[in-house]
C-alpha cells in the first residue's frame, strides 16, 4: 500500500510544470509599458508576472476562489500546549461550513467557496447551529495523531495517505480545468495544537532553534508558553531531529520522516494540497504559520511548487517569518492576524484580483497619450 | 474674503463630532464574544471598533466607496525635482476619468467611484483617449503653485480656498447621507512634484530633518535625488521653517502658514477633504505619502478627524512612516507601492469590508456551540 501511495505522490510531484518563462518576460514587458512610474505598483506587478508564468498568458482573470481547510487533531495537546480543548477542532470545522467562523464569514462576503476536509479530527462532529449534519468532506485517516513528545505523530503510511489526500482534494474536479481563467485555492487549517507541531517540523527542517519559532498560538499563559517550548524540544530530542537542518530539498524520505514523527495530519494534507494545486495549474495561497510550514515542505518535496505560491498576511506566530524567508516570499497584508482557517487567503484573493485588474484595465504609454521619453533615464 | 473662508473652515472643524465611545465599548464587547481566540483577527477588530465609533452602531455595512483625487501642479518642478514633465499631471487626471490608470483600473474592478478634482493643474487637459472632454471637476484655484525654493507656494487666501474646496468635495451631496450604511472616501492625488512639497511640509511640522523624509518619488537618478534634498532644504531655509516642529496642534495660523509657503494646492485640498469626510461622518482612507501628510495636517487642525481615519498601505516614500507614527496608525497592506492616485485606498476598502463581514457574519460563542470557558485564563 505504502509503495503504491508513494508512487502516485511521486507521479504528481513529477507532473508539476515549471513556470512559463516566456510568458513571464512578456508579462514584465507589458507591465513596464503601463502608464505608471516603473515598479510603482510593486507586489501587484510581481503577482501579475507570476500569474503569467502559471497560465502562459500576459492578461489573466481569476476564475474560482476556494479555501480548502484541512482539519485534524494533534495528540500533543495532552501536554497542555494549547489553550482550547480539542473539541474546538470539531465544532469549528462544523461552524466553517455554516459561514460563521472568521475565515468563512469573510469568504461569504467575498464570494469565496469553502471546502472543509476532515483528515483526522478526534472528536465527534456536533450538528450545525441549524441542527443539520455539516457537509464536511470525510477523509479521516485516524482520530488525531500520537503525542509527538513521546511517540511518532503517525506511521509513514498514514503520512503518505494524508499527503495524497491533500493532493487530490486540491486538484479537485476535472471540469474546473475547462476554464481559461486561473483558479485560486487558499490552504488553511483547523487543528488545536498545530502551532506546536509546525514549530517542531520547521525546526527539524531548518535546524533553527525551536524556541525562536514557538509562539503563543491562540493565546496561552506565560507558564503554558514555557511548557510549550519544552514539549517541542522534547519531541525533537525524542525523535533525534534536533539541530538537523541539513539539505532536505528533494529528499522524499527525510521530509516524510520528519512529518510522520513530529508533524500532523493537517500539515501533511496541506503540504499535499500545495503540490496538488500546482499540479492542476492553480494559484496556491498561503495563510499563516501552519500553512507556510506546509508550503515550505511542499517546495522541499517539489521545487516547482514555488512557481504557484502566493503569500497572504504576516502571521503573529514568530516562526512565520522564517518560513517566508525560506520561501523567498513577502506577504501582502499585515493585519496582526493569527486565526488560521485560511482567513488571510480570503483577503489575499482580493489583492490578486487587483493585480489582474491592473493588467486588464490599465492603458499603456502608447495608448494613454503620455510622453514617456522621460522614463528612459530611470528605467 | 479670507476672513469669511476662514470662518467657514473653522465652522466645519468645530462641527466634527468625536467618536461614540459607548458604541466602541459595545463593539469591543461584541468582538470579544465572536468565536475566535481573542484578538486573532487583529486589525480587522480595530477597524470594526473604529467604524462603531463613527456610526454609533456595533454592526456596520459599507455604503458607497469613492476615491477623491485632487490634482494640481507644483512650481518647484522648475528645480528639476521630478522625473516626469508637468504635462503628466493633466494627462493622468484625464486618464483617471477613463479608468485606465493604476488606481482607476483597480477602482473599476472593485466597484469604486472616482472623482477627479482640478484644484490647480497648470497645463491644458488633453481629450480622453476616446476624444471626449474628460469629466474633471473644475475647482482650479490657480495654474500651479509658486516655486517653494524661492517664493511662497501660494497666498494664504488661495490656501484657505483649497482647504475649503477639499472640505466641500468630501462632504459631497446631501442625499449621500440618507443611508444608514457608512460611506468611505479614499483621498488621493495627482501632482508632479508633490513628494517634494510633502517632505517640506512634514519637516516643517515635525522638525525632523528633511533629508530623512525625502524619497525618489516616481523614480529619479542619484544626482537628481541629491538635488531634490537640497531644494527642500533651500525651501525650508527661504521660508524660515527649518527645525521648527513646535506644537502645531490646533494652531490654525501656523499650519496654514506652512501649507501656503511650502505646501501645494493638492495637499491643502486633501487636508480639507479629511476634515470634510469626518464632518460628514464618512470613513476617510489615507493613501500614500502625500495623503498621509495631508491627514496629519487635518488632525493638527482638528484632532477629532483622527477618529475617522483609516490607513491603507505602506508607501515606499521614506517619510510615510513618520507621518503614520505621528498619526498612531499602522497600515494594512505592504505592497511596495508608491503610485499615489489613491491606489492603496481601493484595496484598503476591501480590508474594511472584511472587518464588517467579521462583525456581521460571525457567530458568538453563545450561538456557535463552543464552550469558551477555556478563554477565561487568557482574556
Amino acid at each position: 500500500m505504502t509503495g503504491n501511495t508513494e508512487k502516485i505522490i511521486k507521479k504528481y510531484i513529477a507532473g508539476v510544470g515549471r513556470a512559463d518563462e516566456k510568458a513571464m518576460i512578456a508579462s514584465k514587458e507589458y507591465d513596464d509599458a503601463l502608464i505608471k512610474p516603473p515598479r510603482s505598483l510593486g507586489k501587484l506587478e510581481d503577482i501579475a508576472i507570476k500569474l503569467a508564468g502559471i497560465t502562459g498568458r500576459v492578461k489573466n482573470r481569476i476564475g474560482s476562489k476556494k479555501i480548502l481547510v484541512f482539519c485534524a487533531d494533534n495528540g500533543v495537546t495532552k501536554e497542555g500546549v494549547a489553550s482550547a480543548p480539542i473539541s474546538v477542532t470539531a465544532s469549528q470545522a462544523v461552524n466553517m461550513t455554516s459561514g460563521i467562523t472568521g475565515m468563512s464569514a469573510l469568504a461569504k462576503h467575498f464570494g469565496v467557496e469553502v471546502a472543509v476536509v476532515d483528515v483526522g479530527v478526534a472528536t465527534k462532529f456536533p450538528l450545525t447551529v441549524d441542527g443539520k449534519k455539516a457537509p464536511i468532506i470525510d477523509k479521516k485517516i485516524r482520530k488525531g495523531t500520537g503525542n509527538i513528545a513521546c511517540e511518532p505523530a503517525m506511521s509513514r503510511d498514514e503520512c503518505l495517505c494524508a499527503i495524497l489526500t491533500g493532493i487530490e482534494i486540491a486538484i479537485g474536479r476535472e471540469d474546473e480545468e475547462e476554464y481559461e481563467d486561473i483558479n485560486l485555492v487558499g490552504i488553511g487549517e483547523m487543528g488545536i495544537g498545530n502551532t506546536t507541531t509546525s514549530a517542531a517540523v520547521l525546526s527539524a527542517i531548518t535546524g533553527v532553534d525551536s524556541d525562536s519559532l514557538t509562539g503563543r498560538g491562540a493565546g496561552i499563559s506565560d507558564e503554558a508558553y514555557d511548557n510549550k517550548k519544552k514539549v517541542i524540544k522534547r519531541a525533537l530530542f525524542t525523535h533525534k531531529l534536533e539541530g538537523q537542518g541539513c539539505e532536505y530539498a528533494g529528499d522524499f524520505e527525510a521530509i516524510t520522516d520528519v512529518l510522520s514523527k513530529v508533524g500532523g495530519l493537517d500539515i501533511a494534507a496541506m503540504c499535499g494540497a500545495f503540490i496538488g494545486a500546482a499540479y492542476a495549474g492553480k494559484g496556491a495561497v498561503i495563510d499563516g504559520y501552519i500553512s507556510a510550514v506546509a508550503a515550505l515542505l511542499a517546495v522541499k518535496l517539489c521545487p516547482a511548487v514555488a512557481d504557484y505560491l502566493f503569500p497572504s498576511h504576516v502571521s503573529t506566530e514568530p516562526g512565520y517569518m522564517l518560513a517566508m524567508k525560506e520561501l523567498g516570499l513577502s506577504s501582502y497584508l499585515d493585519l496582526n492576524m493569527g486565526l488560521g482557517e485560511g482567513s488571510g487567503c480570503v483577503l489575499a484573493f482580493e489583492v490578486i484580483e487587483g493585480a489582474c485588474a491592473m493588467m486588464n484595465n490599465m492603458a499603456t504609454f502608447e495608448g494613454g497619450g503620455i510622453d514617456d521619453s522621460y522614463l528612459e533615464g530611470i528605467r
